[in-house]
């Protein structure tokens, strides 16, 4: 297995299968990205509301790539495991006007900026909460843990053409999953030959959903990126996870994204009947039974128009034999 | 401190204002409730899918009470403390057409008749998620665990009338929120004088959201109903939880009720927004950024149409002064 790695200005604004690969690597390589913050530089330590004002949304929601993994081809699967996760000693969130679930009740720009305290080397590698914290307000104590992730990890989508890096697709972007810490793995469709994957939109924490922004931050991750030929069922995310709150409990999770919510919640559930009746033997009734009963929905995005995410975690435990 | 109980035959079945309670209790004191399934008894351990197509399902969702309790009046709110739960060995979970969130894709009834092992004494004081166990497919080696809750929770509407109890409302009902277990507590917003408290509709398990239905099953649950004037704040449902998998943090949640996902979800938010401005001095532009950073957007309720029950879950340890 080799290391690389791209560099803060290989990036792009906007997943299109005809932007060349930044790099090539073989399957089970390690790469390590060096990625701005989702303002793409604009906004600073030094920034106030008024740098809000001024912002190029042009600009926003960059992904470092696209790097070309040797032997990927349409149909087949990408799986990414989330190595290690090293954030800036700096974060910012805003309230943007027009963006938001709240937008309209909140249309003053509003920017704060975060001192991110982290713990140790600095790096995430366990995914176990433990990276450091952030004061949310000192004097009232409150205190936002941090659990680093990459709001964007996407691959090319097969349809030509420029598409926004702002919303997520089945083939990922922007989904902005806070379950994607270090020692998560997610799954994506390849659509493309050599999948052309790319990453960016550093969070230091966020909620599930996301209502306004995450504590944005510059990122540097690695992830190591494997081509699976044996998951063709895998048509939208799916990912594996420890992270929700502190317990160590591990989660399967299928995920729907649809710009109807329900429409993306049905997606999630029926991805996750499949799931269990490829890996499982489930039939589709008495999976659908268990999705009900053993399943959580969660709102993984419901900001970025206009696409939504919404998961179903499975917990691993249910299944003792495997 | 009183000890009361409501028994198995007194129920109904509509949120109704001027259905005469069938006790009166003091504010602080403690009732047992002993409540059919969901099914009203129309089930039993012995059934098959047969019964389904035979199902009165005017008969189903009754409510055990309503309970009065002394001194609660329009514009308080109602703290439920859930004390304890005992389901009995058995429960069902079933397909039912027309019902469901893929309902239109599993047009077939279909039932199951679940054993349930209870550990120790067979009651659930501690909501630990220590209650016990059932196979889901016991050659695949695929087991739930229990963690016993009351799918329905709800005092009378202001608005007269009868009301379904099939739907959840913002005094409550068929919210369906599975973090409702033992040590857990329930607040709800009085419209009418002496609350009139009712509940029923036992789960032994159930995901987030129940895209089918639960583990549904005979309840005995005890829980101690308190009167409180200083949370005038609560419109809809809010909670306090340790629930959420095995970590023992603990939530504070408000729901947003509503025929539309993502107008739930906004009222889910800007209830917590209220929340922690009273509760914690935050401004409405501080609390939005923190949803966003740290709370998780979960869908608790997605069947009982016509409304959803979306909730926003804020650990309680971000507060490290209160």
């Amino acid at each position: 297995m080799s290391i690389h790695s791209v560099k803060r200005a290989q990036t792009h604004l906007a997943w299109d299968n005809s932007i060349a690969p930044v790099i090539h690597v073989s399957s089970g390589d390690t790469v390590t990205f060096d990625c701005l913050d989702a303002s793409n530089g604009q906004i600073t330590a030094s920034s106030n509301a008024a740098t809000l004002a001024s912002l190029n949304v042009s600009l926003l929601d960059q992904v470092n790539g696209p790097v070309h993994i040797a032997g990927a081809q349409p149909g087949d699967t990408l799986r990414v495991d989330v190595c290690g996760l090293e954030t800036a000693d700096w974060g910012w969130s805003a309230l943007i006007p027009g963006f938001g679930l709240l937008a309209d009740e909140f249309p003053e720009p509003a920017l704060k900026v975060w001192k991110l305290v982290r713990n140790s080397a600095g790096k995430d590698v366990s995914g176990n909460g433990e990276y450091g914290y952030a004061w949310f307000n000192e004097e009232k104590g409150i205190k936002v843990p941090l659990k680093p992730f990459c709001g964007e990890m996407g691959v090319a989508p097969g349809k030509d053409g420029a598409h926004s890096t702002i919303p997520p697709y089945a083939t990922g972007g922007n989904i902005d999953t806070r379950h994607l810490t270090a020692g998560s793995t997610l799954y994506l469709p390849v659509e493309v030959p050599g999948a052309l994957f790319s990453i960016g939109d550093g969070h230091a924490a966020q909620g599930d959903g996301e209502c306004g922004t995450a504590i944005e931050t510059p990122m540097k991750v690695t992830v190591r990126l494997t081509v699976l030929k044996e998951k063709p069922y895998v048509k939208t995310p799916h990912f594996t996870t420890r992270n929700p709150h502190a317990g160590t409990e591990e989660f399967y999770c299928t995920t729907g994204v649809d710009s109807d919510i329900r429409e993306a919640t049905r997606a999630a559930v029926r991805n996750m009947i499949t799931f269990l009746g490829v890996e499982h033997g489930l039939g589709a009734v008495e999976a659908y039974m268990l999705c009900s009963v053993a399943g959580d929905l969660r709102m993984h995005e419901v900001v970025d128009m206009p696409n939504y995410v919404i998961g179903i975690m499975m917990p691993k435990s249910i299944f003792t034999k495997t």
